[in-house]
């Protein structure tokens, strides 16, 4: 298949849309499940807190006991509740419980007096201010109440998630599945890093950079090295799209190959486009075979990472159950940035609360991605801009599956 | 040991700074590098591109050849070059060679002409265009030059930088160990997350939380759960402080349970301070024990997460070599905000571009921490700040670490 036309991004982008697929979900324990997505809402089992409890170490009194300052105050011990203890004992007039923080509230009780503010003696408590009437108690189902829903499906889980899912009294939940990527890289010249190169042959680095990308957006990949051969790669890619649930490929878009990988999924399945209006990343393709979509991305690694980023990473995040989309901000330029009008360039840049600077350029530059912290999207309708005007910066921190 | 006295937020961050340890170091393959801390620089053993390369597929030529587009340019065929391959001919005038995207420049040849605007006819290649010397030639060490420093030690390995670790020639690397986090849970009242709860039972969600803030700062964490006994948890921490790299408790740090760790990191070693004058988190202490750092962080889950995030959080980042500081930024209030002179309020808030919305304040609000992606930092010297003025704000996304 000749690459004829390029397609827009927006149109690329589009027809991705339309085929994503979500996967199917699992039951997990809580646990494992930082950095899964929920497929089914949580409602509350407890009251959070499940009884009025004290929020200070103290004494647990009748708030009108301690109102009269003018004489001493002294109330009988009539019980003491720990941690996780309670007291089926009724405070009357003239007594108090000895109660820790957390510990749930007598009956009889209206307030916590704190320790600070008395002196115990014997049996008894010395009162030294007076309070009033629910004070240091935090009320039952104060934060969630029993049947409440607090997190809808679709969720992110995150520590915090984990903590509010375990108080609401669950050890395992139902997520979705963790996608099963094949990064098939191909290209004869490639061989593993070392000291020694053999003639015209080059490092696959592409190997590391994709897969760590795929397991940076919650994926688990596993990495295949295919030849420059048609029945290699239509091999490797028929089998992969039975057992994975997501394709990747690098290299082989190019003409010099014979388009190799588009001519394979071309005869196993359907290309849904092949060269986008974009710099870098002109030559990626996207493709569905058995049902399994199939992201097809330039040999130059910096190329590739453009692509994967616009492509395979939403996907990827939208296939775990979440609404995933790639985020700009506006930031106002202080310098001069080149664009070619109808064609949409990315711009690798490093931008801080000030300042953008514009990062070498090109398909192969490897080392401006290190530096990067950013893109600096520049869409069909602009020639360049110059310094002062607004441009749209889509933040690398703002992309990662964010499992703080 | 009585909670006196607090200290300062910056007084207690410069103890913890001053007893910051890092890790020993290890060498791992550069495919598990993903999220490690380089302990060496890394220096390239190869230029890359390795050899003159093309950057189109087309044909190599003497750019000279084909300068004269008066006639017809007919230049003979007499090698070909694919990916992986290189040719030993030398070009010489009225000679071109095939040559993919990729592949070392023959000798003799000075330009690629890209195969669009050629056409081959038997062994001949006819030229409809010009080319100038040079074009479409990536020249060997245009990226990098072999004996060049291209990653400091102490940079974080994410998987752009895998790429260029691999492009250098490396498949092994020295890295910082990951550091093995001991969390001791301690509190009597606290169950496993269940649908039924027992009399005056809490679940224990710190488990959940904290080992998930551990996991997303880059370490391991092993999780044990010690009943409100001086031995027992003597016992336990002691144990953890000859195994692990650092030991985190929570609870047991208030008045109500006589102080328990505290104590115990008294007995066992040295308490580095107890009590911060913040909010929430006033309860927070840290120690060392056998040389192994403690932090004790409170039972409630919302103010375990501010002491983690504030104390726990660098010092993990820094022991495994990284140069970690917690980030704010600047943002103009559209509200009032609270806060009392001579205490740093650290108030969860959700901020975007616009706009600040508080959240729900309190220690044990584990809800707002879930609708949170920052906190509001208000110092000593505030008391509340007015609509309109500037705030520090910390994005959570900066907290993390950032593996994209």
């Amino acid at each position: 298949m000749f690459l004829s036309e390029l397609i827009s991004l927006n149109d690329a982008l589009y027809k991705v849309n339309q085929n994503q697929k979500v996967l199917n979900t699992e039951t997990i324990f809580l646990k494992d499940a930082q950095g899964r997505v929920l497929a089914k809402p949580i409602i509350s089992y407890h009251n959070i807190p499940p009884f009025d409890k004290s929020t200070r170490d103290g004494y647990a009194v009748i708030a009108e006991d301690t109102y009269d300052q003018s004489n001493d105050i002294k109330l009988k011990i009539i019980d003491r509740i720990g941690a996780g203890d309670f007291s089926d004992k009724t405070i009357n007039h003239g007594e108090a419980i000895v109660i820790a923080t957390g510990a749930p509230i007598p009956k009889g009780a209206n307030a916590v007096l704190m320790k600070e503010f008395t002196e115990e003696i014997d049996d008894y408590v010395k009162v030294y201010s007076s309070i009033e009437p629910n004070k240091n108690i935090a009320p039952k189902a104060e934060d969630i109440a029993c049947g409440d829903l607090i997190l809808e499906a679709n969720t992110l889980i995150r520590p915090q998630e984990m903590s509010l899912i375990a108080s609401a009294g669950y050890n395992k939940i139902e997520v979705f599945n963790k996608p099963r990527v094949k990064l098939i890289i191909t290209g004869n010249e490639l061989v593993e890093p070392s000291k020694e190169l053999g003639n015209a042959k080059i490092i696959n680095s592409n190997q590391f950079v994709i897969s760590g990308m795929v397991r940076s957006a919650g994926a688990i990949c596993d990495i295949e090295h295919a030849c420059d051969d048609f029945d290699e790669i239509k091999l490797a890619i028929e089998k992969a799209s039975k057992e994975y649930d997501l394709i990747i490929t690098t290299g082989g878009t190019a003409i010099s190959k014979g388009d190799l990988i588009v001519d394979v999924v071309q005869e196993l399945g359907e290309v849904l486009f092949h060269g986008v209006n974009i710099r870098p990343g002109k030559l990626a393709g996207a493709g569905i075979i058995n049902e399994t979509q199939i992201f097809m991305l330039s040999g130059q690694p910096a190329a590739a990472m453009v692509q994967f980023d616009f492509f395979a990473r939403p996907y990827i995040f939208n296939m775990q159950g979440i609404n995933y989309k790639n985020i700009s901000v506006k930031r106002r330029s202080n310098t001069q940035i080149k664009s070619r009008l109808g064609r949409v360039d990315i711009i690798k840049a490093y931008c801080d609360e000030d300042s953008i600077q514009v990062l070498k350029r090109g398909s192969g530059v490897i080392r401006s991605m290190v530096k990067a912290n950013s893109y600096i999207l520049l869409d069909e309708n602009h020639k360049g801009i110059h310094e002062g005007e607004s441009v749209d910066i889509m933040f690398f921190r703002d992309m990662v599956w964010p499992i703080i």
